[in-house]
């Protein structure tokens, strides 16, 4: 029978943890390029705090980051630390075979969606650079919803879709916001077992570390 | 005699007027892909409407124009607009022959500078994308300066490069901000016949279509 599946987009459909950190060196790598006196790791250091402190949202890490430097002229840092960082941005590449599986779950008769926690027009962001935007009927973001994935969050996702929650899935890499409260409202889960939790345990219906997995799991149902 | 020789970024290094209506008619032809149920052209004359009243540098273009369009969710829009207007930007390109005429004057002995309205970051940005910021020996921006290109401005920079104007060179593709005042502290001259403004008239020192005329010009000083 024909499902509703959600998938979340960090770390479930591309690797957001390695493109994020691999942003964050090219940034520094940039602003050394064009004349920064300071080792990589010193202001790889110094912009890890920045993010732990103005969250990772915060549009101005790097002019702060200058800030902190004394640097009298930041512009020429600013501009070539955001410019790496976009390019690298730019660049994000799902996960093996995403767009192929997404492509064979919609010709098998399956609705897909998203639902995931962030900034409405970066995630729509992530999706069209990713090439899948238009594959999906709906796209479900924390801040159009009003609240982050809980069961709260994916109540008012079943109702939207007019379903059962028994005939939705939730596909994600993370316990707290994905597994444990699709569970919560009756929807069936499985945990993808890609990005910075991977090793972490999981209460899931199903687990998988490869993406071409999930037909066989959604068939099963 | 070895010069300083001041370069103008926009219509004068890369055609700035192309690549900011390529980026508009990107960022128009985004939004339709992504569904927006309007017309290229009508788009384009709110942007350009959008544009005139708050500004090139406001930083929300988009958001007003799908607000215009009284759209209820529309960060699949702004997301696929703003995303294909920074693909094109990324993608600019200097006029021909100028990394290589820049370098070959640097090579002859003559030290290079930018001068330029904007705000600086931006401006930095053009400069890294063009792969040629390093060339230069320092970057006087509007920004920073605390005026717009003028008389006033062109006498602080002469000062600070402790140069007598006669030994400095003004290149730029403008009459108002780049010929008149440059000519006004008694800088040499030329004017780049480029970008919208390349028909109109000049009472600049020499003249010039193509880059590569630029050290012939200088040598005969």
């Amino acid at each position: 029978m024909p499902k509703r599946i959600l998938f979340d987009i960090d770390d479930t459909l591309f690797p957001t943890t390695e493109f994020a950190e691999l942003a964050r060196r090219n940034a520094i790598r940039a602003m050394i390029e064009m004349g920064m006196r300071k080792s990589e790791n010193e202001l790889h250091a110094m912009l890890m705090a920045i993010i732990a402190e103005k969250g990772s949202n915060y549009p101005n890490h790097f002019n702060v980051l200058c800030a902190r430097l004394k640097e009298k002229r930041p512009a020429r840092f600013v501009a070539a630390a955001v410019g790496a960082y976009h390019n690298t941005k730019t660049s994000i590449q799902p996960f093996p075979a995403v767009p192929s599986t997404l492509l064979s779950l919609r010709e098998a008769g399956h609705k897909i969606y998203v639902a995931t926690n962030g900034e409405a027009t970066k995630q729509w962001d992530k999706l069209i650079r990713l090439q899948i935007a238009l594959f999906f009927e709906d796209v479900f973001v924390s801040e159009e919803l009003g609240e982050e994935k809980g069961p709260s969050f994916f109540r008012k996702v079943v109702k939207r879709l007019g379903a059962k929650p028994g005939d939705c899935v939730m596909v994600g890499d993370r316990e707290d916001a994905d597994i444990i409260p699709a569970k919560a409202v009756g929807m069936h889960t499985i945990r993808m077992k890609t990005g910075r939790h991977a090793a972490a345990k999981s209460s899931a219906e199903f687990q998988a570390n490869d993406f071409r997995d999930i037909p066989k799991i959604i068939k099963g149902l």
